[in-house]
């Protein structure tokens, strides 16, 4: 007997046949004895609807900035997944497995006063536990809790998946399955290279790199809560029959488990390939070289909600001045280039070039740590196909490659192929 | 200043610019320097649709009823009103009213344990009667409570002015307006008769009478509620300009006040004309006459959740047996049928025979208590247009007349004509 958190999203649960299908997959665990919570998201578009009705209300006159209280934001947009809680305590009901729905306030999970991106504070898993024993299956509403205020506090877009992780941790759970529409995580995006890969296990390091670039299968924090409770997650499809042969394997169920390093055996030097769209790289000429001087450029750009990612600094031929080069996603160019007008005097900068459409490419692996070659190798097989690199950063186990977006895809590609990943 | 409950049900809030004209009538009131709750019902159409997918569910298999968890009912359908709370406290923040939305179970609002069809057993006012102290505008989501179990309860379709007129009783409001899509309760229904007058004042009594007979305009429970603490409950419109001349006047605004009779100084014999269509009407022949036996008949009935209404009873010539009349709503004939099927041997009595296709004709007045002749002046006026009466029973402020359904309309306007309603 194990003790199971599943968790399923939108488009899992967006429809009643869907939802009879989730239940389908949650009597499988609960019939192998297992212990189980299940943690739903919205059905799928209703949370856009609820977002777009808070979005749409009359603004206040003069002002034209999106405005509305973040705690009636949650009390709206926190209904989408309450509704397919009940609904499928009642579909569980229905086949059968004696279920009940919770939401956030009765568990009760306490998150901090941050309305509309919350952090989870607390999760008092004693009463799921309790019900655990009485051969109950919770199915929770999730994406929420309750603030200290008292009022329903929703954890930021894709938060379903950190509810599940957090409970997970909370009732000491075997495993954490995070049921999606894919069937695991891949050494690349499948959609640009058919010869990519399901991995059968990747490091929560690895992950976490993966999912901040964009591999969008899980969100970024709630591998950060696996990684730090060490709850072992597994990635793997709601869409397949519920009932197929080895679907309830306990160890080693079709998916990709994201676990402890410590648990891959056999480490690949490189685990996988992701990339990222819609960068654009802004460059300042000619910027004093002072101390003070960084953090008078990226702390304006930070404080504006600016993502700056890729840094390079080259020292200019006299010393006395150097070129700075970063990424911003495309979309903030052009507030960003409106704050770096206002802090220029006072910074010191010359020049602001900027080009769109770049594309960052990222070679992925705990391997890498131990391997001596690594970049080299990506840096040879680009330049053989005549990819110019825009810049570089590397971390212990990434390489990032800032290219011109049109050769995305042969990057990948080529990428994949040199580092193996191709062949079994 | 005063203390005002508004109500607004599913057509005043059935979009975004429905709910910004809403709070356009909130914020007339609190610029009178009046304290303001708003109770809100889900938009128009959502409760349906919540309830669909709950009645949509698959079922057990082999059952044929609908099966479901009324916990789980309440849990997704209460969302609805949640929903517009968060939103109408929105609209108010964008047009510069301080509000904030309530759930039943954060005010608390305290419900019996009957899921589905909830009682309120207790209404803490204190946490809004502070924010009242505050300046703000408390938005509660209607129809909800929470039971003793510490679950979401919801108190039955309608069930949003129930919840309306309990606040106005728990914070001791000096008013509490029931907002809806007509300005006010009517002498008849004006789509049969347009010589129809909207009442100034009506007794709860009269009302109470008026609403069970189909005069859709409130729910029958609260206007028991409001009779029981005397709250003075107004009917009026949402579809009128908010800031039309007298719409913010505090003694009489545009609308209908129900209130106790005491206030009504010139009181009419007849106030108004009800009708309820799709009766049938059941007959028992040769009913043995000895105690009990009304008991065996309409007990099984009862049960079966059968609503009987007029019961009429005639001594047959040896005085052993009699005959029995009375009428169900013509959707329960055939389950009717069935019961009285099962407890012909038992009771004794010979022939069921059923007519479809009635109509219960009422004529209500508080007036009629004190005045003579009343129902003869009806049975006059229907026997002069050649209308059959099928059956008459008469309460102290109310007499009920069952006709062929398709003299429904004639007789209403004969009564409404004969008993001078036509005129002001």
């Amino acid at each position: 007997m194990a003790r199971i958190v599943m968790k399923f999203g939108g488009t899992s649960v967006a429809d009643l046949d869907r939802i009879h299908n989730v239940a389908r997959h949650v009597k499988r665990e609960v019939d192998a004895g297992h212990e189980v919570a299940v943690v739903v998201s919205a059905m799928s578009g209703k949370t856009n609807e609820l977002v777009a009705w808070v979005q749409n209300m009359p603004k206040v006159a003069g002002s034209n900035a999106p405005f509305y209280d973040a705690r009636e934001y949650d009390a709206v947009v926190a209904s989408g997944e309450q509704v397919t809680a009940g609904l499928l305590a009642i579909a569980l009901q229905s086949i059968g497995v004696d279920a009940r729905s919770w939401q956030g306030w009765q568990i009760p999970i306490t998150t901090d006063s941050a309305h509309g991106a919350a952090r989870i504070a607390d999760i008092d898993g004693s009463k799921l536990i309790q019900r655990f024993g009485q051969g109950q299956v919770a199915v929770i509403a999730g994406f929420q809790g309750i603030a200290p205020d008292g009022r329903i506090a929703t954890l930021g877009r894709g938060g379903s998946d950190t509810s599940a992780v957090a409970i997970a941790a909370a009732v000491k759970a075997d495993r954490c399955d995070i049921y999606t529409d894919v069937d695991g995580v891949y050494t690349t995006d499948p959609r640009i290279e058919p010869k990519a890969r399901r991995l059968a296990k990747i490091s929560f390091e690895e992950m976490l790199e993966m999912a901040s670039l964009g591999a969008k299968v899980l969100q970024v924090r709630s591998v950060e809560l696996a990684m730090v409770h060490k709850v072992r997650t597994f990635v793997r499809s709601s869409f397949e029959d519920p009932d197929a042969p080895g679907m309830g394997d306990l160890l080693n169920p079709p998916g990709t488990l994201i676990c402890d390093e410590d648990e891959i055996v056999e480490q690949q030097v490189v685990t996988g390939i992701a990339y990222a769209k819609d960068e654009a790289q802004i460059s300042l000429r000619r910027v004093a070289d002072r101390p003070g001087v960084a953090g008078g450029i990226f702390g304006p750009l930070a404080e504006g909600g600016i993502n700056v990612d890729m840094i390079v600094q080259n020292i200019s031929e006299d010393g006395s001045r150097t070129d700075m080069t970063f990424t911003v996603p495309q979309g903030d160019v052009a507030k960003a280039l409106a704050i770096l007008d206002k802090v220029r005097e006072t910074v010191g900068f010359d020049v602001v070039q900027h080009d769109d459409g770049m594309s960052k490419v990222s070679v992925i692996g705990i391997g890498m740590r131990s391997h001596a070659g690594v970049a080299a190798t990506a840096f040879k097989a680009l330049a053989e196909k005549g990819i110019n690199i825009r810049a570089i950063t590397t971390s212990e186990i990434k390489i990032s490659i800032l290219i011109d977006g049109p050769y995305t895809e042969l990057a990948v590609r080529t990428l994949h192929s040199v580092y193996g990943l191709d062949k079994q």
